[in-house]
């Protein structure tokens, strides 16, 4: 990636941090434009704004235990005022989502679900005009059976690959499941999709996050560009 | 239990038995009732029918594989021509169950789900005009954030209690997952409660079982009577 982009990646950061107010319980994201975010959220501590990070991940939680943020969990923080998070594939005009292909799916939808709001960030390439163009939606099951889920999940028109590692080792969640990469065709009706993966016996969680998103900040060449739901 | 009580249990087992027929792949469910069909099907096995048992439960799978049955899994065959399993309760009229109160809810629904027949079995006790007014409904949660998904049950208006043993520590599913049990009002819809529990964020799977079973078998004072949906 060229410095430009770094550098628009750390714009974005900067400006996602901005919305964050004195008091707030804030759903800390994870990804390369969200650790630009919570450096900024750093800077605006180290200027006294107060706040409480809840991370969606260790990796989130490490970075900002070492920035020295107050960092939380939703065992103690249950509602979330903003959550800021990175997306695989942001649908225009709807701001639905695709994410998980980090593997942190669970975490990322429990947090976002907790949260009043979220704040989506990420780069250009990331828009699409309908999900399932460019990302396959990941799925999380149980490890117990996957081979018949992955067929129910087949029945439905996706196309189920179990992830492995690069050793050709089955991926495991932190929870211990795996994540079957369903590649589709774009999705029509993303909202009915998400009803029928949910539906299937085995399916956990999967990647699709709709209605979550109501505003994305994208790096673009120009800049900082705001989409909102139209 | 009374000895009589018992007996119609083993009479319920027996005749459950006899719907296996030659060459077939059998769920093999879990619970004192399905004790006895494991052993009635271990008679029929020494009498010359040959079947391959998929197990719902190690419990079960430990008394098959003592008995000499043949036992599979369900990558190997992930299509099951005939499940016969127990149940907490069973609904008159649909055959809509609730189970998943030992703990094994979610390997019991997966096999139910790749079985062509389901066949319940269960003493008269089971069974109720509406699921809700006797048993709480089971849900597998994600361990993180359960907090948050316990609210997300309640405002769906059910009564969410962890799960503990005895010693009130956390029960954990086979999984490492927990259990939420949902007390509820008798359900008006049992398949759209199992759709609005499924839509929450770190629900793994719920012990409403809808258009599963199409026979019960119900051990009667009188004897064994067989239910069917209306």
């Amino acid at each position: 990636m060229s410095d430009d982009a770094e550098a628009l990646k750390r714009q974005v950061g900067i400006e996602a941090a901005t919305l964050v107010e004195d008091g707030m319980v804030v759903g800390l994201g994870t990804g390369s434009t969200a650790r630009f975010m919570i450096d900024a959220l750093a800077e605006r501590a180290r200027q006294g704004l107060r706040f409480v990070g809840v991370p969606t991940s260790k990796r989130s939680e490490e970075q900002a235990r070492e920035l020295g943020l107050d960092v939380s969990d939703l065992a103690t923080h249950p509602e979330i005022d903003l959550t800021i998070d990175g997306a695989d594939d942001i649908e225009r005009g709807t701001l639905h989502l695709i994410k998980g292909l980090g593997g942190a799916l669970l975490r990322e939808k429990i947090v976002a679900s907790a949260s009043r709001r979220m704040v989506v960030i990420a780069d250009a390439s990331k828009v699409v005009d309908h999900l399932g163009q460019h990302s396959p939606i990941p799925v999380e099951v149980s490890s117990f059976g996957w081979e018949v889920t992955a067929a129910r999940l087949a029945d439905l028109g996706l196309r189920p690959a179990v992830r492995r590692d690069r050793a050709g080792t089955l991926f495991l969640t932190d929870g211990g499941n795996l994540i079957l990469d369903c590649a589709t065709e774009p999705l029509a009706d993303p909202a009915d999709t998400e009803r029928r993966i949910l539906g299937i016996v085995g399916v956990f969680e999967c990647g699709l996050f709709i209605h979550r998103a109501e505003l994305a900040l994208v790096a673009e060449s120009g800049g900082v560009r705001r989409l909102t739901r139209s």
